[in-house]
């Protein structure tokens, strides 16, 4: 998500927040000292998730389809589910209270942050959030959450941003080569744009990678009419294969798809093969998931349900696989693979990926908050090219051949 | 620079070279096996820098001006020019007899290949180049040199490419956008390219990364009009500020400019530390150098004899500054802030070099030539300020307010 002319203001969120629902890491006896780790706030209770990842060594889809739609915030008030967001939410509560899509997309959006950083924090068994609250100089702002150097994870970003302001000349024009007809005035167009975006990378190169992102976009035009969309995705790269896994990622994703139409996942499973390709390696940058852009039928409520149902499947369709894999032992041979694999989201990320694209290009964005995505580390070996029949050969065959995992 | 529909041929280029001037490396007792290091030739003569870097744990400016043009290769016929290059070049002997433009640039940038490569070899003491001569479908080909975790570079990369054929669509577009008016017929304009381009990557954080690039561009307009041009540069990327070694490199670069004209110093140093912008970071990649392009006069002769100097003057302006720092003790620390420094340089290649951005938006570019740049390892860390006082903060200054070095 593009934050044009961003003031970055970075604040210890600690003295605003309840102690309803946050406490201190360092849970169990694994409390550990760092760098990034002292004096921050972080997702500790994660008795939302506890069932889905407590003692599987498998896959367990049952439970987890269970928890998908958790019911533990519901019927509290306002201030009682902000309470155990991250940080206070970037509009005050009194503006929150107003029953409209952005009310709604933004109280989503922060739950969705909170849900995955409790899973995360969980899983990784006594690592810390980062959390940054920051404010944007011309309306809005967002909150930032980093775990660096876990235990499980190596890198794991869950970021909030609900900004609002005029759009520029730049972003108009990058709306219109997508086909998007916008009566400016004088230039100018009023926009609402709200998100959360995520991307987790771990270090045990048997557990994947995985990028999330749901958005909800709003613009008024000259003649007062109001356009409105959203986007979103979550897709896997995995550094090497494993069937079950990828079937299970995309089942989940199906499975939420599917409550809202039979066309959803087939479409968004291709429109994501394709847009997540990084062309000059002829290979995609990892085994997919479900990728869609500028949805505005068949209705505003209809879509806020499937995106909901989207969000609430990014836990359950990817902590069974940490879970699963982050005590595999590996050799520093399948290390460097996943080292090199990362490379490759870098180029992807610097080179392709739109948001990235359009962050960096407008003046005053939260850079920090838009390359959260890149990994700790990553590496370029000239003509790395493994054996055909080795396991980092079969990985590649499937990047470049993209399949379908589940009918 | 661009190669459009590569068709890489990686051939192993030890059958077809003389001996006079190739031997293996593994020169004194430093022999050593690895998986990038066996049955590949290298440069491992030197002479010609030897004078330079022996024992020289200074600066030591006087003994590289005396060697900056080299005359060991004067005097010699072709073949025995050609024998001492890394490859044999890419246009047959027979083709390189005329006095042409086009051959006697392709000369200059083997030679400044084969002096590079041997500069690097040697200092590295016992390093030695993979050497992989592909060639083009459409016309042309190249020889990329890669020194890959030696003694004391990360990754070295010196690439040479001599194209031709028609330039595409996206290249017309891009050099119109340059201000070029260009008189295609039926949409097709015929091109000659050729260029050496370098990117060294050292693994001691106290050597800096050096960047170079030669190139010479013609083109035939519909009405039979010539158009042709000269580009390139050096600039150095330190993790750390050492104000002799700039002023070195710099004062090394101004005398090699200086011998052909007053305003070309001030002119190139200024245009190098406008376009190795990183905007986003609002900081400079490094502390600059040369860049030029599209530079057409005072006449082609004076500006091949300029090229040619600045060519000359790589070697000189960077290996003494290897030799002096390259056993400089460096804590884990330094080579932290060194891997951030290397992630930036990524961000910059990636994200803004206009060379990388043609070369992999153009199918069938080989990739792994142009992303030879990459340094081999980098990395992200979320909101990494060093503070003002430190060491850290001292280099980040000289980026964010480039300064002059020499006057």
């Amino acid at each position: 998500m593009a934050l044009p002319r961003v003031s970055a203001l970075r604040a210890s969120v600690r003295a605003q927040l309840s102690a309803q629902c946050y406490h201190r890491t360092f849970h169990g006896s694994s409390a550990r000292t760092g760098r990034n780790r002292a004096s921050v706030l972080v997702a500790g209770g994660a008795a939302l998730v506890a069932g889905l990842i407590a003692g599987a060594s498998r896959i367990q889809r049952a439970e987890m389809t269970g928890a998908r739609v958790p019911t533990a915030l519901d019927g509290k008030d306002l201030e009682s589910r902000c309470s155990c967001f991250m940080a206070p939410p970037v509009t005050p509560l009194e503006g929150l209270r107003s029953p409209d899509m952005k009310s709604r997309m933004e109280l989503l959006i922060m739950e969705t942050q909170a849900e995955v950083c409790r899973a995360l924090a969980e899983v990784d068994g006594g690592a810390s959030f980062i959390v940054d609250r920051w404010q944007r100089e011309e309306g809005g702002g967002g909150i930032s959450c980093v775990l660096q150097d876990g235990k499980v994870f190596e890198k794991a970003g869950v970021n909030v941003s609900v900004v609002h302001g005029f759009l520029s000349e730049e972003s108009i024009r990058q709306m219109k080569s997508r086909g998007k007809s916008l009566k400016t005035k004088d230039g100018k167009l009023p926009f609402s744009a709200m998100g959360v975006s995520s991307v987790i990378h771990p270090k045990n190169p048997h557990v994947p990678t995985i990028h999330f992102n749901y958005r909800y976009f709003e613009i008024e035009e000259a003649d007062g009419n109001k356009q409105w969309w959203f986007g979103g995705g979550t897709d896997l790269t995995p550094t090497y294969l494993n069937q079950e896994d990828i079937v299970h990622f995309h089942q989940t994703l199906k499975e939420a798809c599917d409550q809202h139409s039979p066309t959803f996942y087939p479409k968004f499973k291709k429109w994501c093969d394709d847009y997540f390709f990084i062309k000059h390696r002829g290979e995609s940058r990892g085994v997919g998931g479900i990728f869609f852009d500028d949805l505005d039928s068949p209705s505003k409520e209809e879509l806020f349900k499937f995106v909901q149902s989207c969000a609430k499947a990014v836990v359950p369709c990817y902590v069974p696989i940490v879970e699963k894999h982050k005590n595999d032992s590996f050799t520093p041979e399948e290390k460097l693979w996943q080292q090199l694999r990362r490379g490759r989201y870098v180029e992807f990320n610097l080179v392709y990926d739109r948001g990235t694209k359009f962050g960096l290009a407008t003046p005053g964005s939260r850079i920090e908050s838009i390359l959260m995505s890149l990994p700790l580390t990553a590496r370029w070996e000239y003509m790395y090219t493994p054996p055909a029949n080795s396991k980092e050969g079969e990985i590649l065959k499937v990047l470049r051949e993209p399949k379908d995992w589940v009918h």
